[in-house]
């Protein structure tokens, strides 16, 4: 019942991250840390490798920066399996800083890009692949990039670069199954050589079925996090997915224990999930920017005022 | 880009009344049936039509027994193009309390029924055919009874039944998007002469992507509720579906504004949603019942016991 090439992704901390500026304690990851291998989850993502010349490490936390003494930390001792993460926007990080993988604790980066720049990507793609890392695209905002140019970007992906796998990233959590079914059919037709990822938002409650789409059409690289945490209306939740995987290699319950433990308290103190300006901006098409500043005004409940407000900006 | 043929049927008070004894006060249900007036939903569903001799006023409220007389004093006054739905459950109506429709102002009567019921579920249906009401089949529990005795319903429904539609109901929350297609077609496919309606749970978070998929290959009645509020993990969220059908004559703005005022005050008074003890019971396919009793408990948080216990019970 199960495919063998299925490949799940936690990333709890570095979508999470989003939420809190990347400030989660070395005690909390090394926690997730420990719960992901335990529960036999293939890879984690801890945050992103950022330049510390471009953002500051009193503004951000470790998980802005990843930094491979970091993540000694968070792995020394541990017994695991589950592969080690990390993404890089384009123009962001210092190509340079990122050792050879021989001599880091990493194995996989994930170039963040949306399809206006997958021409940088690609130089950065081919540079962690030659440094000997497994190297991702993701295309964020797939949503509003459904025209030829995307057709244009997984061409010369396919062509020019060595990533092994090329993710649809619902950055707006705004598709439905048939949307996402037409996309992955269209990234699977035009990229031979790669694999085929998914990342959802679940701003219309929606990342886990579209999950489950990708998996129907043969998407073989499926990112989830703990009890859903992300930013705004967070991600496809990792432990629904276990569950309809129903893969053997999979132990679901240590991902039930972080959540009694740790992620029922955490959701007191940061928000994500069902909540309705997000799904408003899912609805729309829209960044959920807009419903994230409007949750920090008094007026975070007046949801029809934020349903006006997107719907005039929409309409502009 | 939307189907005339859709009706949306609202069962917020009905569903949500399995929380709290059908409990509601009589000026909530008034400000229900205002927003859903006001929004353009095809129907709204109160609760269940029980005979007082088998059940209590003193341990139930208005909503388990939807006497006329409460319902005139919920529309009463009120702009309306909504119609107003009761349900019954097998045995536990008695049929000449029933007055004939033009009397009433109920539009329609649901039988609710597993599918062992059917027989007796027909001679209900019928009557109140003959008594000049809209009726439904609502065949419960649907993902344990899907062997050959479900076609042989649906045979005996399509032959000696008056009902206008028949429901798939996903009692346990436990469907996915194939398994929701696979029914769909069937019902489709046995009932020439009836609609085909969907009933979600929200259990694993796919009450909203099942009914989509139910639209998809053409269900046309869609259960849904405010926020959605129903037992245990709840409904299909009616904000939600309303934004996906994008059909002009409805307007999701009163929708918004009383969840806003009157359902996120109320989440905190009554408990329903994406609750892991939920989702698990969904996954195992078995009815929501020991965990709502679990909830009860003061392990309510521990998870993995809950899993380890259901996982037991499903093996046994």
């Amino acid at each position: 019942m199960f495919r063998e090439k299925i490949k799940v992704l936690d990333c709890t901390i570095r979508d999470g991250g989003l939420i809190n500026n990347h400030d989660f304690s070395l005690d909390f990851v090394r926690d997730v840390y420990k719960a992901i291998s335990a529960s036999g989850v293939d890879y984690i993502e801890l945050g992103y490798k950022n330049s510390k010349r471009l953002f500051s490490e009193t503004e951000y936390g470790l998980w802005k920066f990843c930094e491979d003494e970091t993540i000694e930390k968070v792995i020394d001792g541990v017994e695991s399996k589950t592969k080690i993460s990390v993404m890089v926007d384009v123009g962001r990080v210092d190509l340079d800083d990122v050792k050879p993988k021989k001599d880091s604790p990493v194995d996989m980066v994930r170039v963040a890009c949306y399809v206006k720049d997958v021409d940088k990507a690609i130089v950065m793609v081919n540079h962690f692949a030659d440094k000997g890392y497994e190297t991702t695209f993701n295309i964020m905002a797939i949503s509003r990039d459904q025209g030829p140019d995307l057709d244009e970007a997984l061409y010369q992906i396919e062509k020019e670069s060595k990533a092994d796998v090329v993710y649809i990233v619902d950055s707006f959590g705004a598709l439905y199954q048939e949307s996402t079914e037409d996309l992955v059919k269209r990234f699977k037709n035009k990229l031979k050589t790669k694999e085929v990822g998914f990342h959802g938002h679940n701003n219309q409650q929606l990342a886990f079925s579209n999950t489950i789409e990708g998996i129907i059409h043969n998407a073989n690289y499926l990112d989830a996090t703990i009890y859903g945490i992300g930013r705004a209306a967070g991600n496809c939740p990792l432990e629904l997915l276990m569950g309809f995987l129903k893969n053997p290699k999979f132990d679901i319950r240590p991902i039930l224990d972080i959540i009694s433990k740790e992620f029922i308290p955490l959701r007191d103190k940061m928000e994500w999930g069902y909540i309705i300006p997000y799904a408003i901006a899912g609805m729309f098409n829209e960044h959920p920017k807009a419903a994230m500043a409007f949750r920090k005004t008094k007026d975070k409940e007046d949801y029809r005022k934020f349903y006006e407000q997107i719907r005039d900006v929409a309409a502009d």
